[in-house]
């Protein structure tokens, strides 16, 4: 039984690994610091474990040792505490943007600050297996990378690793998103009555996961991100232009050379149905990674699709794949949950 | 031309107000007061207004002298300013709760404290015009009945004034509401993320608009508060017992009796179609308060439904109702919107 | 290793039928039947089970015996086909409303025709274990309660038990639900563009739950079904008139007495916070239903509360639910999904 | 007093057209033609205008002779009826996509099929007055564009009026809508439950606005278009490159030169706020189009940004704004409602 922690257990990151965790057959929730809320119960928080679970918030200090530990922190707060959880566990899992981009120049522009540990940033392995599996079976620090950076670099990496697509002109990522991306502190922009039915661009340029996809894939990319009417979920368009001479096939071909034998990743491309491309809608608490594609042969421009659930794959259920795969579990373990149809 | 200004302009209901006014032939806004942000543009806190007005929020003490004043304070403050408004425009409609309930025994129980100016309180009159027009024609301070209430009201006004049901079972009114009602201060429980799609029972005894419905109708009501997926809108299903002998004849009678004539009240009563009773779907942004009734003659069990925009004929748009009647306007004046389908 | 088989499997209610069966650890899914698709994958109508199943549907002629068969089929069609069915399979759980009630004269009101398997009435026992736990240990024809009626029936069961209210007062039943329960049919009433947003009054009056509530507990009882925002999810405010002389404690009591060891019912009785009454939101893809109530001590009406999800409490959960109990398998068995926070 | 008609007026522009008109102090709506529905109240099918107008569909035969006819027809009836409308009518609107397209090479690709009436294309001046206001003056015939068409082109026309935007590159559109976008017929795709929540890329490719942007601007468009969650509300967002050496300062001004004597386009450029980019959130039930931009300097990529209610500025106000136009009516008459805010 893996004895696990969780850090910043009161947010909607932290309630995700928390659910996930609790019904995983191989961990043990150890701990679960909140320091807003230590002492109290936990689904006084997480409603949704009412009977699930008895345990309580307890404050980092009086967190126990533990085989893992997952940082679901504000951002920047996470590579200030870094060195004190690697001390306390075996691995320390990161889902904050703080250990996501390994070029301190690059972390400059995109957050606008200095990187206070960089000299463990190449110490960290980025907590995707679809992309890393082997490097992630021995890494101690793994960084779990963003919502909507999974969801494009999934949806584009067949079409760079099997070099489908012209590199110069890059991607250009049209991300849509819900509510609980922005975590569960209360503030104007997300008051019920400002974000419902709003299909709001609240970062046209320089999100951060647009570095994420830049430097998963060595291409360049552009991202714009609109938060759309959903509580969950997220769908990136990626939007490349095939290298002449590249057809509907190679792309189907490089999709299934890359998926096939990926338990979370599905390849959504029926010719008809209301379900043809991948929808995050059917994805809800689930850790499927839906992708799929379109393309239009005569101008060889190809939009490449993917959908997650922001929480579970695009966060917490990643975490928790990535921590399977370093343990040497089977992948799977405590991921099942299909999705709901309808939802 | 009215010169009016609205006090609290910068929450909804005083966006509400500013919409209306600026669009009415006869008004002239002259003052928009809000104590957080003196000096800034309108449309900076009310997007909607872009290119339809220029003006900026002043404070109260900037505020010029009116023909009216709307009062869209917090509850409680409007009972501390009252006399200070009162002394410097015509007519005061207020738009709290503070001078609803005319029994001072009752608003303490209902609000937990002291009435601060009792001795106004038989002054008011309310602003609905259904069933007070007459005495709204000369009064200079008005009180604009809770969205919740007015619905429930009208839906139960004919039933009580024709005598039909049995005043002893009282009436079991079920609100349901969207989330504008809570109003434009972000907070936990207006997170958009717990807000959506919820069915949040928020009141289920004792909610402030249940002393409304017995004080207008004389009758006992009991009132459980539901907030259900929506920004605007409320709907009450009001259930009552009829008299022996009182069939669905004479339901249709009191309500086309009572209503006929009324310019913002629609009797919804129609045999097939999706929209066979009061829906708040079809009635934002509108002044209409659509009623009907539905009745289980073998039990005797009657429902009365009303619905309408919490914000529109559920606040603002009544007051200007209000004032159309005291000024001797044309009733309509200014709320001649019909709503959206489908929205 | 239970053989079971689902009819009407392509049907919403079918669709998390198979979405639990398939997840169950005793149970293999040997048919899925369906008229309009035999022949065509499962998971071309549930996009949830895609990786998850490769079967495909089948006519009812192509059916396999099994140990047991669920029947989510149309109104009016279980009765029809119910001798069939019941030959081929050890146990039957039919999740229509043929069987729900046993009083053919209430049938012939609710449902407006003839009963057309009258003398199987008596030999269904109802799916609602925490009521009918000890008779459906041995039966083998189970008929599953209605969603609206469970979350009902759970809500007020503690109170009628403890003989805690007036019933000659009866009950008031608000229901509010999704529009998943009206099923996979389009039509112009479940349009996306008119039923979203919507508060619908649907059924007033003679809603067919409300013949069920009133025979499961012996109480006469009235109810108004209202759709609102929302494809998944019930929720029922109970309204009644408690004894002379009881109070909160009693009310408490009867509730934990009813219900604390039950492994889906949970007491939701909170202070403070969001979710302080059963709301549906946290429920979505669970077993749960959580019941609570409020209690007017100065006018002794109490509203007791009870949510679920329609789809899985309030029908292909709860009918899993009855079948691990009939075969005496752990109860929770594939039932244990927790729900998500935020949804 | 004009005397218009509507044909096609049960459909959901054809109630917008309705709504618009009946509120036009200038027009009388003498005819609201409808094939399904003739002899039928219009507020039985459009229940937004109970109260407002008891007038009743007729038959295309029993429509009267009228100053102008609006055709909200099904694709493809447009262009069968033309000479039919014309012939009874001083200027014909045509809402549908029939007469958008002058290239019948280009219409056959994206329609599929002939053109039927080829010789009058050339005769058909966009409904656009922001860019054909003076070749509508005296247009007797008049093609309202698509809605996510007439987004993305207000939002890329200044650039490319002053050749501010790589040409080669083209423009890459991604669109966003809402439900009623497809119309208010019933079918499995637009269910509720089917499309509540959803982010369907329903047509990555080849959508037919993408032939309507590329033709209005002469610029190689290529367009994805999703489904979000709304009822009505379209947003397009338009990425392409700068020429070198082009600035903010340059954008913003070619935006102002274009935009800043049009009532109804609003250029929406804030440093801070929720609504710092277009969001058809506060534009429902109004005509404006909102217009922005965002600009990565370091790359020259840059987002042009539209949105507008597509049955409004999208369709039926466009079009009650071009007869303004042709009318020589002042151009904002019946058009003032200024949007919702919060809805």
């Amino acid at each position: 039984m893996l004895r696990v922690t969780v850090v910043g257990a009161a947010g909607y990151i932290g309630g995700e690994l928390l659910r996930l965790l609790l019904g995983h057959p191989e961990a043990e929730v150890v701990g679960a610091v909140s320091s807003r809320f230590p002492g109290k119960r936990i689904d006084g928080v997480h409603p949704n474990l009412r009977s699930v679970t008895d345990l309580t918030f307890c404050s980092a200090e009086d967190a126990p040792e533990s085989d893992a530990v997952f940082l679901a922190l504000p951002h920047r707060v996470a590579m200030t505490q870094i060195e004190q959880w690697r001390s306390r566990a075996g691995v320390v899992l990161d889902l904050t943007g703080d250990f996501r981009l390994h070029d301190t120049e690059v972390f400059r522009r995109y957050y606008g600050e200095e990187h206070l540990a960089p000299k463990l940033l190449d110490d960290f392995v980025p907590g995707l297996p679809e992309l890393y599996r082997e490097r992630l079976r021995t890494a101690d620090l793994i960084s779990v990378p963003g919502c909507m950076a999974t969801a494009a670099v999934l949806a584009l990496h067949p079409l760079v690793a099997h070099d489908l697509i012209d590199p110069e002109r890059g991607a250009q990522v049209d991300a849509k998103t819900g509510s609980s991306g922005s975590g569960a502190t209360a503030g104007q922009a997300n008051l019920h009555a400002e974000r419902s039915g709003a299909m709001r661009v609240f970062a046209p340029t320089r999100h951060r996961h647009e570095a994420e996809i830049a430097q998963h894939l060595g291409l360049p990319a552009a991202m714009t991100a609109t938060g759309v009417e959903a509580v969950r979920g997220a769908q990136t368009l990626c939007h490349a232009t095939l290298r002449p001479g590249v057809g509907t096939k190679d792309v189907r071909r490089a999709f299934r050379e890359c998926y096939a034998a990926e338990p979370f990743v599905r390849i959504v491309a029926h010719q008809r149905g209301i379900y043809r491309y991948p929808d995050p809608k059917i994805l809800l608490g689930s850790n499927f990674c839906d992708v799929g594609f379109a393309l239009d042969e005569d101008t060889r421009r190809l939009s490449a699709i993917g959908a997650l659930d922001n929480l579970v794959k695009g966060g917490a259920g990643n975490a928790v794949q990535s921590l399977n795969v370093r343990m040497g579990l089977p992948e799977t373990l405590g991921l099942t949950f299909p999705g709901l149809h309808p939802l």
